[in-house]
């Protein structure tokens, strides 16, 4: 059986970024990725520029007497005069530095009395200035492609006048749940039925992952019902993720139909508890995740599988799964013949984070998986780790 | 001065989480908060439930002759036959148990001939089953009000039924920048005039912590230009962001007109670098914040101030700052007569994350903020820091 690591090795090979566009500049782009470098137009700042409210003056005055002030500067306005010696100009933060001054004296350091000033702590060279150029000087790159945006990048990007910036589009994720036990949320399940949690889950897991999700709802367990339902999905999709049907049961006709619609199957079974049976295909550039049934099982293939697929589409640089070593609050015991991946808390301890396990392992909640911020990642065999054992542990989406 | 702590705690004393309301269940309502608890409608499963593909027994049987299959048991259907010694039903993942079994043999264990079938592995009682009401009862409440809805969640909620949860709105956010050098992103600047990159970065982080963000534009530094664009803005607005104009200047109008318009202001300067030129004041329910106009300070104030504020609004349980001592992965020095606040980049260390600073502390540049995960929290005074030190931080909301 394939080892998981081999298995995210076949998906990431066959993730592709999205072809970029031009967006409108706006919050809408807060995690997307910049297809081409931004330089600045211009140097920033575009003018020696004070950071204080107070006077411009020459270092190299003599402060023994006062000053005159010869004019007054407000931010976005224009020195119309040169400073002599002897002279200064009334200026206020943001505002360009006249010709002749090279240097800021604190309103709080000097005493004014009509148009004449009295400097009681004479400045140094370039005090309170803030030299054109220093940010940034026109042609260099101030954000790389490549770059994912923040709002600070969005702010760097407004400052060179990036309107309509070149972006990576969000990955288009179609979400199919299969079964003929499933009814809409909506819907009183009737004998032997349950609601369907799988396509709300996964088009929230993928709109969590920056992606588009649109919910495709339930497919009935027929050849003809899964054609349909599924043929649909693969339609404008990126990615289309099929929740049920993939076990090797009599019932379970999901790759069947799969291969009838022209998706070319590259595994199907991973080396991992839960998400064994985990099929991954492809059709022309759309990726197919064929995921089990159980949510908990889904959940997991997805953070490791679906979501690095995800940000890969959207042109992330690292695609993650995001692995660090954390220190388990409590012991933690093991046996399988598979890797194992269990929900576990984040809690903050004297210097940094451990990690809390949240069940025993084996009950397919759900409703566990609530608070977990992270997989424990646990290798194949019987083992127990004490408690302060660093373990490797994966990091989930979820919101703050 | 008031101390940074104070502050915060005049900020969210008066934040109050907005009304909540009914919104139909969708990816949506990710990073959301649910207002009134939600509790299971029926047992979960409804019914005993085959974990299995198999064959549905007897466990008390004796298996040393075939059983005879009296009845095929695929997932949606409801048994019609009990079963008796010596008879076996063909089971499917997630079908129900049928009346008289109480164990499912996988088809792995079990050779099938026709309508018999030997069983090499005798079962345990309960094997294979996951047990009527094994996750959740009728009446018990599965996801408490006040829980943050992640993606398990939202699976939770529709396993649930709950079609239209009672949830917080997200907070209004109006976003206004000050200064008449100030020009929209797709205009050149003119002498002495700079790009508006506060409103679009400001309007982002309000997107960022979950709330509706709508940047106002440019408000001219005049008290009929400010009065106009802040009042409008006030309207509707759970909180309202100035960015501008709040220093002691001479041109820093953004105070008295806020009072103009009847926004009583509870503080105005906060013991802290950057940001000390802090505002907040409220008028009814909403609150309004003068940043200062630097970015890199408007975002320091935005973390510390106005995003735990906003999750507050939203009803999150933990407002935040979300702080946790990490190592540094370099020395820092720090020289300061107010506490710091310094942008940091989180690197994996041997176990956890250490921190590295990310520029000198001095250079007011928002192209230096864009790689920070963390801010340094570094109290008053002169003091070294070796590599190593654990120190404060606090966790950006910053996308994956």
């Amino acid at each position: 059986m394939l080892e998981v690591a081999d298995a995210l090795a076949e998906v990431l090979a066959r993730a592709r970024p999205r072809p970029a566009g031009p967006e409108p500049l706006g919050p809408g782009l807060v995690g997307r990725v910049l297809a081409a470098a931004a330089a600045a137009d211009r140097d920033s700042p575009p003018f020696d520029k004070s950071l204080r409210d107070g006077y411009a003056v020459r270092a190299a005055d003599r402060f023994d007497g006062e000053l005159r002030v010869v004019e007054e500067i407000p931010a976005g306005v224009v020195p119309r005069r040169e400073i002599a010696p002897g002279e200064c100009a009334r200026i206020f933060t943001g505002a360009p530095i006249p010709a002749g001054a090279d240097a800021v004296v604190m309103q709080e350091d000097a005493t004014a009395a009509g148009d004449r000033v009295r400097v009681n702590l004479p400045p140094r060279p370039g005090q309170w200035l803030y030299r054109r150029g220093a940010e940034m000087r026109a042609g260099d790159v101030v954000v790389p492609a490549g770059s994912v945006i923040t709002p600070a990048v969005l702010g760097v990007l407004a400052g060179v006048g990036r309107a309509e910036p070149e972006v990576i589009p969000p990955p288009r994720v179609a979400v199919v749940a299969t079964g003929d036990e499933l009814v809409g949320v909506r819907r009183t399940p009737g004998p032997g039925q349950i609601r369907n949690t799988n396509g709300p889950m996964l088009t929230a897991l993928a709109t969590s992952a920056g992606a588009a999700g649109h919910d495709h709802g339930i497919a009935r367990d027929t050849r003809e019902g899964l054609r349909a339902t599924i043929s649909a999905a693969l339609d404008g999709a990126d990615v289309v993720l099929v929740a049920g049907g993939v076990s090797a049961g009599a019932f379970d006709l999901v790759p069947a139909v799969l291969e009838e619609l022209g998706v070319t199957a590259h595994f199907h079974k991973v080396r991992m508890k839960p998400g064994k049976p985990l099929l991954f295909g492809t059709r022309g550039d759309t990726l197919v995740f064929g995921l089990p049934g159980n949510p908990v099982s889904g959940l997991v293939c997805f953070e490791l599988f679906v979501r690095p697929a995800l940000r890969a589409l959207a042109g992330h640089p690292d695609p993650g799964p995001r692995v660090v070593q954390l220190p388990l609050a409590e012991p933690v015991a093991e046996s399988n013949d598979r890797p194992a991946y269990r929900p576990a808390a984040l809690e903050p301890a004297e210097v940094g984070w451990q990690v809390r396990p949240l069940d025993g392992g084996t009950a397919p909640d759900l409703r566990g998986m609530a608070p977990a911020d992270v997989l424990l990642v646990l290798p194949a065999g019987d083992a127990r780790y004490d408690a302060g054992t660093p373990v490797p542990v994966i990091l989930l989406g979820k919101p703050d």
